[in-house]
C-alpha cells in the first residue's frame, strides 16, 4: 500500500474544513458531534485541521452524526 | 474512537462502487489503476467491494489515480 508522508492530503484539509463549516453551520461543539457520532471529540479536532488520515468508516460516521451523507459532506 | 463492526458501512460500498464504475469507464484494469494510483491492484479489488476501511489519503490516491478529486469520485 502506498506511503503517503508527504503531509496532509488535499483531501484531508477538504474534508476536515467541511467537517468543521457543517458542524458551525449546525451550532454544534466539538462534544456535541463526538455524541452523536461516537468518535471522541479530541479525535474530530485533529480531523478537522487535516492532521488524521480518517477511515471510510469514521468519516461516515462523521457524516451521520451530522444527518449527512458522506458525498454531502464532501 | 467507534469501533465499527457492524460489516461494510453504505459508504464503503458506495466509494467502491463508484471506484470500480469510474475505473471501468476508463477502460482501466485493475493492474492500470494500481500503476496509477501507487496502490496495489488486490487491495483496489477488496476496496471495490466493500471490504476495505480505506482511509482519505488512499481514498484521495485512487481519485488521482483516475484523474478525479474525491468528491467527484463519491
Amino acid at each position: 500500500m502506498a506511503k503517503t508522508d508527504k503531509g496532509p492530503t488535499e483531501s484531508r484539509l477538504t474534508f476536515g474544513r467541511r467537517l468543521r463549516e457543517e458542524r458551525q453551520r449546525r451550532g454544534l461543539t466539538l462534544e456535541d458531534l463526538a455524541a452523536a457520532s461516537g468518535i471522541t471529540w479530541s479525535y474530530i479536532a485533529q480531523v478537522e485541521v487535516g492532521r488524521r488520515n480518517i477511515s471510510v468508516d469514521n468519516m461516515h460516521l462523521l457524516a451521520a452524526g451530522l444527518g449527512l451523507t458522506l458525498r454531502e459532506l464532501l
